[in-house]
């Protein structure tokens, strides 16, 4: 039967156990550590994977597409052959300690939608596609984000064709080697594209949400700093009497946190990366470097606030007899997804009475690459003390089966 | 001939150029932005130094001892059999980014004094003995001042033994693999110890003197802390909602600072080694560590220092969601010299008419271990700007001569 716009399909739900079942039997493939994953993006364990998915697929009678990039695109058809599929999915690779959700729950949500429907007998007007985007996490090809990023023109055919693995190996010559290179240059056509994911953070879970509707993704700055002091004896040097690199760094770290809670809660600072050019315990550190991290949902915000943190760390060092230096390595856009669907995960998750609020992702995803071509949001799962990128990942049946249903009832609405 | 108590050598005086260009030629081992040397202890570099030495040595007619802490005894016999060595010395290994004459001018000068009693035909009643004391600087093994805190037995032979570099390598392991483990426990007898080493502060040189009489070493603490927190996701995770261990060990090093300052001119707390455990930009660090430096000169006010030391990082840690592990890994009680080896070196500095004053030193020095079981004083030669631990350093090759003038007769008077 045909999704009539006035039928209620609200009652209709997804298969949790089996959608659980498929990630336990996904996680065999590259298992690490008793609940990780290692299947980096074109080995064979990315490998079996995908020919896992590829299986299923095909038991749920859809067609499967693979392009220059190795993006997967499993098809069911529409009743409308005017247009093109609403598709759904995210990516099956994971990090070399990965968890068993991030990315893989994305691509198991949508092919479960296509088997919820399958069981129903519902057919939609648009066709709907499952969706494996290649080499998310970046691991052994840079950048991550590849197969998005050249479906979204990023990157185009022959930067494609020069991407190497840190070993060397071409990336496209790995990808026929496995047998998931396609053959043609045409990118797939898209009417829509919503991606399901673990939140990869804490809100979600400390706020009792089930599901978030996600409507943009921050803007990310890095700015490189590098502090020049004067390496001193610790013993002899008298504390009014020195240009200490590392301590004025301590300082710039403090007033970069203070400066980022100022900008409110969406607004994250964050420094991971701090080196010093010495490193005895006697010896007042005369060079030191960091990495500020910087994202805001906002353009202007986010430029205001990385002019504010290089403000800071130029006064903080004058403040100690330093040198600073900072420079922009890195500056990517914040992406804001579409109305429409934003609009249509949101009525699902309403309608099905779900707990949900409106959330700006902090992690790059392939959507925001997506988002560049055709209409596109998110939804997130919450994930067990916002753990990721961790043997520990976790997400709970009842959650992916929540967030599955909203996938369901918005694609319905999209494709309808 | 003897040296007769009766008899004026004071116009006898060391070969300054000698002194120099061995500066300068041990300099060219390791040597790094010009004019500075790296030579971590039992490295190739410090190997290469080590020969360097000895063949000087062995030169001169001198026998050279190894002990089990690799430390080297070059002895040229004396008249009277029942006498034990009077020795000099000091160290020639370096700072990462250290200079050319921090412990490398004392080694040095120890020859030098002997090189210039055998051109002058001069036979002391006590042997006397160059030393080059292993580890001085500590910054590949801890702790520093290794080979001197053996001998004194502040450090038994089974400790000794579990010394490990930070990559793993055990300490005796690799000074036999590099030549420089000897095969006896048993300590090298010494009837007096005189060192001579660069201020590494800027009084002799503000205050226009050729010398320093050492009358006493500051107490030190090494505190290593330990700051566990949770390693997440920096574009994910809320400000509020991080437990931030690189962040809690920035407040804590402006803390620390903050606190040594208010104890006075003559207090020292210094961070000079931070490390974490994670490197990525856009990882929030979980684990991080450092060594906290805390010198002066009152045990009590030193004891109360470490103490507030400690608290104040336990308070700051626990102020951002973090635990924290605060261990001593070092503790020496401030030194006071021996009165002969005092007297000896004064008189000598008045003989010889060079300007001096009794000072107390700010850095640790091997002497400060050597005088635990044996007479011990020290004598600093100015060094510009105070700067050390630096490739700057600098001591002027008159500065060193008349330093080493005065060693050479404080030694002759203990030796007689």
């Amino acid at each position: 039967m045909n999704y009539p716009a006035n039928r209620s399909f609200s009652a209709i739900s997804i298969n949790a156990e089996r959608l659980w079942s498929r990630h336990m039997e996904m996680a065999r493939i590259g298992a690490i550590d008793g609940t990780g994953s290692c299947r980096l993006a074109m080995t064979a364990e990315d490998a079996e994977a995908r020919e896992l998915l590829a299986s299923w697929c095909r038991q749920a009678g859809l067609d499967v597409h693979v392009d220059l990039a190795g993006n997967m695109f499993a098809v069911r058809p529409g009743s409308d052959p005017r247009r093109s599929p609403v598709a759904s999915g995210s990516h099956l690779d994971t990090q070399p300690h990965g968890g068993r959700f991030d990315g893989i729950s994305g691509v198991l949500a949508a092919l479960e939608v296509i088997e919820t429907l399958n069981d129903e007998g519902i057919e939609t007007a648009a066709p709907l596609a499952v969706v494996n985007w290649t080499n998310e996490e970046g691991v052994r090809y840079a950048p991550g984000l590849l197969g998005s990023a050249w479906f979204a023109g990023l990157l185009d055919d022959e930067a494609l064709a020069r991407v190497k693995a840190s070993d060397g190996t071409p990336f496209q010559q790995e990808a026929r080697e496995r047998g998931w290179l396609g053959d043609s240059a045409d990118k797939f056509p898209l009417e829509a594209f919503l991606e399901l994911h673990i939140e990869q953070g804490p809100i979600l879970e400390r706020e009792g949400l089930q599901v978030g509707i996600v409507t943009s993704v921050q803007g990310l700055r890095w700015l490189d700093v590098e502090v020049e002091g004067t390496d001193a004896h610790a013993g002899t040097t008298p504390l009014d009497q020195r240009q200490d690199a590392l301590l004025a760094s301590a300082r710039m770290l403090v007033a970069l946190n203070e400066l980022g809670r100022r900008y409110g809660s969406t607004a994250r600072v964050s420094v991971g990366r701090l080196r010093t050019a010495t490193d005895g315990p006697s010896t007042i550190v005369g060079h030191a470097s960091f990495v500020v991290d910087i994202r805001h949902p906002d353009p202007d915000t986010l430029e205001r606030l990385s002019q504010e943190c290089a403000a800071v760390c130029a006064a903080t060092g004058k403040a100690f007899g330093c040198e600073v230096a900072v420079s922009e390595r890195i500056a990517v856009p914040p992406t804001t997804f579409h109305d429409t669907c934003v609009t249509a995960l949101e009525s699902a998750a309403e309608e099905r009475g779900y707990s949900y609020r409106r959330i700006a992702s902090g992690a790059l995803h392939d959507a925001a690459n997506v988002a560049k071509v055709a209409p596109t949001a998110m939804i997130f799962v919450p994930c067990r003390d916002g753990i990721s990128h961790n043997v520990k990942e976790y997400a709970s049946p009842e959650d992916l089966a929540a967030g599955t249903n909203v996938l369901l009832h918005a694609l319905l609405k999209l494709a309808q």
